[in-house]
């Protein structure tokens, strides 16, 4: 989704522009293979307003890359195609950073020619980044953005098909269950219990030499009373509880309005879950499967998630909260890379000698499965500002259109996600990064860690 | 369109079955060869609510022959495939004769699954008409019914993908123009004159011995005042005027609601015209075209055509005033066998000469280029009843089904125009064929011929 | 509604100015007495878009008369206040037929300021027409056409009133129920038989001296079917059979565009119907009500009207049918000036004794009672032209924007509902009169007759 | 608004139930006085959906009391009228927190009627206050809670009367303009400079033993950054630049649902200015009044007030920084009481003389005139958990009904507003006094204090 985060980096870590262009070439493989089991037409189509057909999403991290990198470095720079410069921009006529609302009617190009669109972008980095005007920071700097964003695009695009395919009646899969994942789930789920952590001052935000985005930063300090964060997720078998209990009839439990979005959308479950003679069932990018217990429920709007913590009695986490439980432990999950693209069973036995510090309390399913709706309204840090280039350099016009002011703008009525989820790169997760929706998203992958005062 | 004309037909010619499957196959190539110039992702996606993907269109013809021929005739009937029967369905889950809003999400099945389904009904319908259970009227019926809705599925479709390519910044062509139709134009046109009707007693209403659909009938009196229709069709040149004088800036001669349409969609002029640098320009099947003043006007409102309409001290003819002069001239125009797709200039010299009857005022372009606005609701003729099978033969609740009650329900709100367009299979028109659309309908093939009273 | 008739009138039957100033009065203290039982603040407030409130309507009737009347003709004319000129004005800001949309927010000018406007206009019309200027018949003219404006909109009234009342817990009366309006209503209800009409020419449209509006000119031919008509309305019994029957789930009986107003309105009754504890009651202006099965059914919608139709075997009249039963027969019935402001029980013995022509059927309400729903959409006569000035006298100006495209700018859309109903003045029908609303309404007081082809 | 704050009290002072009877006498004829101005219509209608009519509010204000004090405490209670304890609800229907949305369709129980009702409450209440049942502590909070609920809506009114008058062509005054509001303005402008605060640990939340809502407790530590604060308010001549400089058109410096905000709504100025003849006019309760530039803002959404100091190089305050800031400061400044209902310039002059702490910061206008936008998201503070009565006792069940779960349940979009304003009765406000509304809000008495980073 395009208002996110064509965002601004603060450092960049050093590596070889060999290295680089390794690395990019690495990521558009994995965007070109997460396509391939899409047929033409899945890649011509969105279902919802704020998602974009996959054609779209392939055409626009080309149209990245053409923009931002080649544009101020090629020489003698030419684009692919004059129209392609607005059709593919997340900047609609209006100057607003929503793309194109006519995009799911671009028939034309077709998806071939926006995979050639896509080989010829790919040859002038290419050459560009194997011999690179010298010395330039930008050049390497405005690269990595574009890779990072490029990975953001992945996980949206994931997230787009799994809506595209829901709405069919043939229910089609993104591809088959991987092994065990729908089967052979251990009999008794992980139980949940409350670690908890000490107050006091804390510090937040991007700490480290690498790529960040600019809502990372600065790092500062924030003072945190004493708490305790729930050992795993909530499963399926826990929301069937709160919904055989009548749990969306219950004007007490929600916000208000998230019980007007209840009313208006005659919400009675999660969006993907089907209710199908007696037995209930979940639409996955593996198609229809039967709902398992203890999978992580996924695919909750914030309101669905705030309800569910009132009426367990507890609440959802804050983002600082979050970051302080996640900079305390290894970045480890069920990502991307897994290929499940579900989010998956907690062991059992989520015991501590399972993990590498023994000093901190430890949390199943942190990272990777699902994104974990905090309770933080997306607001800048103390002391931010937005990405900006050095004025000095006659880069910097381009550099403040790709990154500046971009998730700033976004800084009003969205709610901070934290962990990443079973359809995120891996690469992309770090304990500062910050995803961010409305409150009435439910087409991510986002569901429920449930925190306490102590 | 699907809420058209699933519809009644009187008494049939009778042909041979061997004939009819011959008409069969030729209208099954026709679609097959208008969907000739489309990629795949054309066929995918359809720009309004009130229009469909081009492959849905062919599901849905095939989806007629299987559920109203196939079904009740083909020995050990079995579907295609149990889905389709929904999905391609022009009633919607609610019962409603719409087809599924969600029909533009449909990626699969793809399209050459739906050419295959295509494929399986013509030869079931080729073994089926070889050899026919005996003397069954019913079968013939219901496949010239068949004919009849899918040549008016031709119409839709060129109609829809008009819509669809016109929404693409790449402004894209159908095909290229055929020659002489934007070049080499008389330089002056036709000129515009009044041919004078008496009034008295007519008939109207469907008098053959063939098809025809049941709101065609029966033929019945009707009184008329003396009246006079214009010579030609308003022209582009005609309706810039009509822009230049403010037309589109003056309530007072528009309809209370024809305003309102005005003012909620900020409407300038005709859905396809384009202002360009001074120049005006025409969206057409062959792409962007410089607008050609002697060129009929068409896809307009009835809202427009009425206020061109008063605006010229004229008014819009009804539809017996339209028959009357209709039914006394041979069919003969601007359809889609000439291939233009577009409607083509009035020659200056439509003399006498060049029609049949010498006793009767000749109306150039009456037949084909653009469907003629009337000012006549759509509604039922003096005894009217729906077209009902004979209740004793078994058939008759399929019959009732595929086409009773059909062209009844959408009699309210709806304008009928009149003569067929350029798009229009020449085969399907009749003096008694009654179109129908809402008054804010442009894009079908619509335009005015003027009429006033003596 | 003020989309309605600030209409037209053809010639004018010659009281003396004094008799119609008499008239003037007494229409006015009419328009004052329906008011008397409503509260200030009923006065200040309207319930529906195309309603208005009463204090609106009171300021509208004078504003017609100072801006149509006073205006041209008065000496050293001021306006009593230059704002009113605006916010009384059927025409809104953007030169649309509407009110002002801000109306219901017209707290001021308070009600007794309204009222001294209007007494205001009422003694600068007592001496305009005391001492007119010699011989103009356009200022007679233009007050006869004032006084049925008036009428027109002391109807209205009461039907927006009615709505009002409707959607306040405390179902307050606007009246105390009449002498035998709800009780001791015969017990077994008027039979329904069907009366016979011949076909052939007839005339249809105004043919007296008096006053009428433009859309009912001009007189003309029309050929006609044989026909039947009912002998009397539709009842709440016959349409409880209806609803019994499933009728509001059937979709079959609807209009398809009716039944997506059933849907989208969730509609499951007529809409003043209350079921409380398995009693049908219903809201009337003497308060909330139990449902009198012989009572004639009112507040129902074209959709409505049509769907019972068709489920019963029938259709709706045209208005030419209408009209040519309506010419034959006496303006008899219950109208306002009764006082029921409620539709009365067909007596059971409606024979042909009880009415003055033994040559023609007899139909039992057909003046008064209901508004009936023709099948006939809203459209101009043959020979047809919006009421205008003669051009050589001064004052056509004024008479063209009082009178001139009104109804004409209507005729879209809209269908005919001929007879009058219990809150129409008596005055205001004529067998030509043709009244019109969207096929969604039923706020108005419509009800059903039958009819059949022979 | 009734989704505010029917909120919890955390620990009352101990007054007698004399003197509490008193203060309720007093703020009830505060409530009568406010409406004094108003007429009858006035008080029947609202104009925008988050609005109540008048005489809603009196009735609500009324119905409080009886529901939550005299239903509970009154031997042998009886209401008024059933039908009040509904339609004066601020539950809806739906068991949602919102008044019924038919509210402004209540014209009866007329004005009078509703006023006998608060009358009989009054006498009620002091005869339950002048001999109440011992020792009952939470008659003492609830009556607390009732007279601070009473306050709320005296402002509410308000705001609500002056949108309503607004919309009026006439443009009414509710009161005639205060001496030297608008005349004898301070011909230069009190400067802005900036006001440093050190960062630190700080406290935030109510500390003292009086009433305070439940979102202002507990009071609990947070870590701030240094931070300035401006000395006064942003003027109608610095929000002048703004819009000069082209600030309604620059997509750049609005939040992206700011900008979509901005375009749906065609806005150009705050939605009391009206641009007439090349003068600038601000519409207030005095009726409209040529803008003076060296008056306070007033009516800005949070788009409007986060766009402002965006393209000032500056940011919102956070509600933290806010509270830190007014902790320190006597409660001081231009609140309901002065009458005025509009905000006042700042002193030129406004030295370190004027106030009482020579070591604190002042802050000109920091208490009254207009409730100043925080960035802060409403959002529950570290432990709060919704006020609850004392279960052990048999009232908790009122108590909970009353004010338990309501402030909590608005916890989502919505941002906080601080400082009170020149509608504000002033006893109402404190250091810790927590407003919300969502971001769109303009109709309440809203401006900019700008902040910075140091």
């Amino acid at each position: 989704m395009p208002v996110h985060a064509e965002a601004g980096i603060s450092e960049t870590e050093h590596q070889s522009t060999h290295d680089l262009y390794s690395e990019f070439a690495s990521i558009r493989n994995r965007t070109i293979e997460l396509m391939g089991s899409l047929s033409t037409e899945d890649c011509c189509v969105h279902s919802l307003p704020d998602a974009s057909p996959a054609k779209w999403h392939l055409g626009h991290v080309a149209w990245f890359f053409e923009t931002f990198v080649l544009a101020p470095y090629e020489t003698a720079f030419k684009p692919f195609h004059s129209a392609f410069r607005t059709m593919f921009s997340s900047y609609n006529a209006e100057g607003e950073t929503h793309p194109d609302p006519k995009r799911g009617l671009f028939t034309r190009p077709s998806l071939s020619v926006i995979q050639d669109y896509c080989r010829n972008v790919d040859e002038r980095m290419h050459r560009l980044l194997l011999s690179p005007p010298d010395e330039d920071e930008m050049l390497y700097a405005l690269t990595v953005l574009g890779l990072n964003h490029e990975q953001q695009h992945q996980e949206l695009m994931l997230a787009d098909i799994k809506h595209l395919l829901s709405q069919n009646p043939l229910e089609p899969c993104y591809q088959l269950p991987g092994k065990g994942l729908f089967v052979n789930l251990p009999a008794t789920p992980a139980s949940m219990h409350w670690q908890d952590f000490d107050g006091g001052i804390i510090q937040v935000g991007y700490a480290g030499q690498g790529f960040c985005y600019d809502n990372e930063s600065p790092r500062h300090k924030q003072y945190l009373a004493p708490y305790r964060l729930a050992s795993r997720l909530i499963t399926n078998g826990d929301f069937l509880q709160f919904i055989e209990a009548g749990g969306y009839r219950n004007s007490g439990v929600w916000l208000s309005e998230g019980w007007d979005w209840v009313r208006s959308h005659n919400q009675r479950h999660p969006i993907y879950w089907r209710r199908n003679d007696h037995e209930w069932q979940e639409f996955t990018l593996m198609g229809m499967q039967p709902l398992q217990a203890n999978l992580p429920l996924v695919h909750v709007s914030y309101y669905e998630a705030d309800a569910y913590a009132r009426w367990a009695g507890a609440r959802l986490p804050t983002e600082a909260e979050w970051e302080n439980a996640g900079s305390r432990q290894r970045i480890d999950g069920n990502f991307a890379e897994n290929g499940h693209l579900h989010p998956a069973a907690a062991h059992p036995d989520n015991s501590h000698d399972s993990h590498d510090s023994h000093d901190s309390p430890y949390l199943a399913q942190l990272y990777g499965d699902v994104w974990e709706w905090t309770q933080s309204s997306y607001s800048p840090y103390p002391g931010y500002s937005p990405a900006k280039a050095n004025p000095s350099k006659p880069i910097s016009a381009v550099w403040d259109e790709a990154v500046g002011e971009y998730n700033s703008r976004s800084m009003v009525n969205q709610y901070v996600l934290r962990g990443g989820s079973c359809i995120t790169p891996a690469r992309r997760i770090r304990p500062s990064f910050r995803n961010f929706f409305p409150a009435r998203t439910c087409w991510q992958f986002s569901g429920i860690r449930l925190a306490r005062d102590i």
